[in-house]
């Protein structure tokens, strides 16, 4: 606290990231990173940038990122006026909330899903509700038909890992035409159906990706959002009245050559999906309840077993999965899909757990 | 325009930023970077980071950017808790503008200065005064008396060059004591001498950096701002608001490196001030006047040439100085020092332009 700070600083409740472990070699399934590298083809266009002095990097980069999007609309088949890029997708959305969800009305959005978007709120002074998911933990879009602002939420939704039908999604968009729908499809690689689709259709639809996820990108932050050029327009106009350089040469050239190996992309959504049922699997074979997962990570809880103390253990042998001590899901954890090896490390020592002793 | 625009997004004035030529071959004096290359250890450190398989990408990076703030923390004879670092010093001048520029009174910055501060007002709806330069274009701290939420200005300034002395700052510190003092030092590397010595006596002292410059890191966005930590704390607080992870790995690595080499920071640095003083003599000869400059470009006039002609001229030879089309500073343009071949090149250009004929 300090006299100097503005008003808002006061009001401000920050987003805390899971957490960044210090060990040598932990078995980490607590930020949902992929567990495979990025494509070797991200690795030469570094390089490629870098050339043998790194003399480029004393050139500011393209402002506009113009051959990133350009290549991320071919590849999902639209035009670059209706990609946004910006420094990961949190960055994308605090510029949402700033540029499109600030109206007459609150935002609506789930009251178990991504802890930022509160976060968000506060620092634009945007007004929210939160509408609750159902007892199985599912979105029901039927709930959000009141006067908003703008209705967010995450497909799959995030930390249960549920999807929704796209179909559910349009039926939302034909009867909320007056107000933003986000659709924050971070985890959507992993099993959903995306509604870029829509977005000649629907002139209120945006929807907001990453290359953190199924991109193997995590480490240089990257993110979009893609609608209608004049929602394109609105964000663009916030991000050059904030940082003409979100994305530094680096970050543009990796994520420009991720988009470009479509199979290195296909092979390891696969493989993170097979073993995410594996685990699954494995989870339920241990005596936990497993919400169904269209992400790269799972939310399971334990009948026997307090969530947070289980987090504690495997803690302790080096394993970090994502406990939130939040309403609804504080018996539950969230666990990252990891290798099968990581995946068995975690079975194996909850075996040990559960079996073994108190928790 | 669209309804689905927030009220903000309609009155933003966004910020434009210097052309990025696509000529193959362009002399290009227009954006201020470096005309020499980072440190090779620039390049080691990021191959390092990189590895064999470029998989530590995978993963988040530090949110914190601890190690880069020891070292720059270590550089300044200061601790990591009085370091901010953000995307570019444009990511934390817009932190600063919403967490400690937004009080009762007006933010005070001088009428001809960095043209992304009323940008960042408006965008922040912080209400501001501008004072004006003195003839000479000097800043005038006595001017800046009135009560106020906050004082801005950049040392050296841009786009003159001019720098003030340390005394004339601390004189302003010690009548200014209820609101927040921003010295932004984008330049300070080049002639100028900085305040950072000031902060353990003045807690609303604020200093910002820049490895875009001196460091030769434009490319790679990285800023910093430091301060008691009260201060670092308000911009903590918003930027974890904002964007967990605004700095990716390779941009974390290449700014440690270049703050571990002190030699090379010196070295293209002296470069670069025996070339602007090469320039200024250059550019004095052929009959301009030129603002004593502390900074890695010049600002220079001549009386019988209109300054946008000039510059169109410049262009279609492919030389790219910057013309800011603004109340008295439209007969000036701001010349970025490159290598001498670059400044020889512009001279040639210039004689030409001068002696040959009408522009």
């Amino acid at each position: 606290m300090s006299r100097f700070w503005s008003a808002i600083v006061h009001r401000l409740k920050p987003y805390v990231p899971g957490e960044q472990p210090v060990h040598a070699n932990p078995v980490k399934l607590n930020t949902n990173e992929n567990p495979y590298p990025p494509s070797p083809r991200v690795l030469d266009a570094i390089r490629h940038e870098l050339g043998e002095t790194a003399d480029t990097l004393r050139r500011y980069p393209d402002p506009t990122a113009l051959r990133l999007r350009e290549t991320v609309a071919k590849y999902h088949g639209i035009h670059a006026e209706q990609v946004f890029v910006g420094n990961g997708s949190d960055e994308v959305l605090a510029h949402v909330f700033q540029a499109l969800l600030k109206h007459g009305h609150p935002v609506l959005f789930p009251d178990i899903t991504y802890s930022f978007y509160p976060t968000y709120a506060r620092l634009y002074d945007v007004e929210y509700h939160t509408i609750a998911l159902d007892e199985a933990f599912a979105i029901r879009l039927d709930d959000y038909a009141a006067p908003n602002g703008g209705v967010l939420f995450p497909n799959p939704n995030a930390p249960t890992g549920r999807a929704l039908p796209l179909a559910d999604i349009e039926r939302l968009l034909e009867r909320n035409t007056e107000s933003v729908v986000v659709v924050d499809e971070a985890y959507v690689d992993f099993g959903a159906e995306s509604a870029i689709g829509l977005i000649d259709r629907y002139p209120n639809l945006l929807v907001v990706h990453t290359a953190s996820k199924a991109r193997s990108l995590a480490g240089m932050r990257v993110g979009f959002a893609f609608g209608d050029a004049a929602l394109i327009d609105a964000l663009n106009r916030v991000k050059d009245s904030f940082n003409s350089y979100p994305l530094d040469r680096l970050a543009q050239a990796a994520a420009t050559a991720a988009y470009e190996d479509d199979a290195w992309f296909r092979d390891s959504c696969a493989r993170v999906i097979a073993s995410r049922e594996r685990l699954s699997a494995g989870l339920t074979a241990l005596g936990f309840e497993v919400v169904p997962s269209a992400a790269n990570f799972v939310f399971a809880r334990h009948e026997g077993h307090e969530a947070a103390a289980l987090a504690a253990r495997l803690r302790e042998k080096a394993i970090f999965v994502r406990h939130f001590n939040a309403p609804r899901i504080d018996q539950h954890l969230r666990i990252s899909i990891g290798t099968d090896a990581e995946c068995d490390a975690l079975l194996d020592a909850l075996r040990d757990v559960i079996r073994g002793g108190v928790a």
